[in-house]
């Protein structure tokens, strides 16, 4: 008598984009003309083609599995130690944060990373989340068993929430409650914002004084414009102690039907056994890799390792100058239009307040029946998102113009 | 104070080819000139290139990644449609099994399907596995919890094992005990047998007649040259409704580096709630997979599907052709050296009895150090694989020439 896992018949509605994708295609159908005007600032899915660089290594990497001599069957589970150092070196050691090769876990994606992680925590762990928070963390911390079912606001017991609010910025309080693990995402999915060195050190310093672990988000780091903003949690003191480090290679290189990312495990991060003995979670981590994961195709392991070449970073800044510039467009319509909006200046997200009265989804479905632009209701990303809605800059930028003159015309 | 999860502490020794890979660096290092001559037969690894329709492919996907008009963002966490219908189309309905398209999930590699299908299943089944069997079904097992500690058999508690013996021809006995979920492997890696149509009948009459589940491997499907050998656990009558099947390009197209699988789960298929209502897995594994995952490389599932063409059916052919070319001269040359010998007729896996006496690491020890061959210790996939050993095909032909030689001159 096989048993299914329970927990997955807590999850509500379905995955967020999906049911916005349902959407979208139920106003297609009844809506044919208005549909070819339609735009997507939706999901946060690059729009440009990828850099020559990466397009160069890719045909070279193709031409070396054509070759008995340079064939590549099975790599190493963790990534190929050119990338392991490239990535080490530019995104750690080059900017002065000691980070070694084989602190790097290289995936195939930091959606699977960050929801593959838990596997090598235990069940016992108190964990919190912001909200409004990208929707991965929450849905599988649900299908394994760490909440109970969602009451009437949609929150699940057993999580603590860290609202994010205009009031705090953004950048939740430290909880009242003792907590174990922390989930932090910075450049913010969705609300464009970003914390400063002092709102981070206040979080390390909290996990080292709770032995807690924060897992940290970092996958928009190209996208921060300021200079006084961290791009890695491992720039605070002590981090190494106490947090993880999840990267994308999605929005920086344009890889988002690519897949290529990295998690940095550091040595020094420990967590506790049942009977209270502290080991390396960096083992237990590598453990998991090999026994459950097989490495990333060899030829797209060289194209992340151009966006590391000279060439590629150059190709790269264009990419995201080109993205920020919408934002820049779109910030500036929708604040023309009279809407309050946060965001959009180190993150390529526009966070933006719904008019008095205006629920999320009456906002989606306003933007896409009168302006036919697919946006993200903020109350999808959580019960502290509701009243606001996101706009993804990811776009050319024709599009991007386009829907900042549709949002200047739209009457609220 | 952030816990780990203590069932990792279960794990023994590592995973089996770290193992052997220690054992042949530590060789390689004391033996500079004798590893010079080393032939690798250990991991199931190709050693031939890319087929040429899979190499146009890739460029032709790539080239699409360089222009905006045909660049692809993320793609179906599922698979792209014209992959799925290739498969459901070439594997199953041109076969005469009915499977539809959205029945198969593409993945990045059967093994990361067949440690991820434990997340759609509970914690209560009861779990039988062969022995000797793949590790990762054993390791991540004990991974999630399903286990006590191993005893000195190196088995562990709370799992049933399936002894699989020269005796009853590396097929199973049907279990005493009632089990719920039961993985089966055909053609059988490491054993390298099959099992007949009436042989996975009785399971699928048993699994039918228990509620069970099959997780059925037939990675290694492209490898059976006999008429009467199932291919595929579907083509038993009523499998639908109690099976799983993995999948993989890895030993087909040669994909172990380029990395690209598939995963088929009928709709019929059910299992149990805790309260005993019965919920299709399908839709469970579509919500993980949209939940835990990305869809793989977009160049990578061209590539994949361009296995399916009639150039590419006929490179595939020839791939086959050539390691089972290899499994024959190896399998003639332990034979002729006095070894009892399985396997390698429909699959790429020889299976060797080790000459009384000698345990599997014995022979694995002794293939090393005077053969300068590197085989697979059958004990390291079960205690039921002890005074085996693995050989695998995978290699060039002059390799493979030159290993028989050596098996025949080995003096046990």
């Amino acid at each position: 008598m096989a048993y299914l896992n329970d927990n997955y018949l807590k999850l509500q509605a379905g995955y967020l984009f999906p049911e916005i994708a349902r959407r979208v295609t139920q106003f297609t159908e009844n809506n044919p003309e208005a549909a070819q005007k339609l735009i997507r600032c939706g999901i946060g899915d690059v729009t440009e083609p990828l850099p020559q660089a990466v397009l160069d290594a890719l045909h070279k990497a193709v031409d070396e599995m054509g070759s008995r001599e340079s064939f590549r069957g099975y790599g190493p589970e963790q990534g190929y130690g050119f990338l392991r150092e490239a990535i080490a070196k530019n995104d750690f050691r080059d900017r002065g944060i000691e980070i070694a090769d084989d602190e790097i876990f290289v995936s195939d994606g930091a959606k699977c990373d960050s929801a593959n992680f838990l596997d090598v925590l235990g069940h016992n762990n108190k964990i919190a989340l912001m909200d409004p928070v990208y929707p991965v963390y929450l849905d599988t911390n649900v299908m394994v068993g760490h909440t109970g079912p969602a009451g009437e606001s949609g929150r699940y017991s057993g999580l603590v929430y860290l609202d994010c609010t205009a009031e705090n910025g953004f950048v939740p309080a430290i909880p009242e409650e003792k907590v174990d693990v922390v989930y932090l995402c910075y450049p913010n999915n969705p609300t464009g914002t970003v914390a400063s060195l002092e709102q981070l050190t206040k979080w390390v310093d909290y996990a080292k004084a709770n032995n807690a672990i924060i897992l940290y988000d970092a996958a928009y780091e190209a996208y921060i414009s300021e200079d006084n903003v961290p791009r890695s949690i491992f720039e605070i003191p002590g981090a190494k102690s106490c947090a993880v480090e999840f990267r994308s290679f999605s929005k920086n290189g344009g890889f988002t039907g690519t897949r290529c990312a990295y998690t940095v495990v550091p040595k020094e991060l420990k967590a506790q056994t049942a009977e209270g003995e502290w080991k390396e979670l960096h083992a237990l981590w590598n453990r998991r890799m090999s026994t459950k994961f097989n490495g990333v195709s060899y030829p797209i392991q060289r194209a992340a390792e151009a966006l590391y070449s000279e060439e590629g970073k150059a190709q790269v800044a264009a990419l995201v100058e080109h993205y920020m510039g919408n934002a820049k467009i779109l910030r500036e319509a929708a604040t023309a239009a009279g809407l309050t909006v946060f965001g959009g200046v180190n993150a390529p997200y526009i966070w933006v307040r719904c008019p008095e009265g205006v629920s999320s989804w009456d906002a989606f479905d306003k933007m896409l029946n009168e302006a036919n632009v697919v946006i993200t209701p903020g109350s999808g990303f959580g019960s502290a998102g509701e009243g606001y809605f996101r706009i993804s800059a990811f776009n050319n930028r024709e599009n991007a113009e386009e829907v900042a003159r549709r949002i200047q015309d739209l009457k609220w």
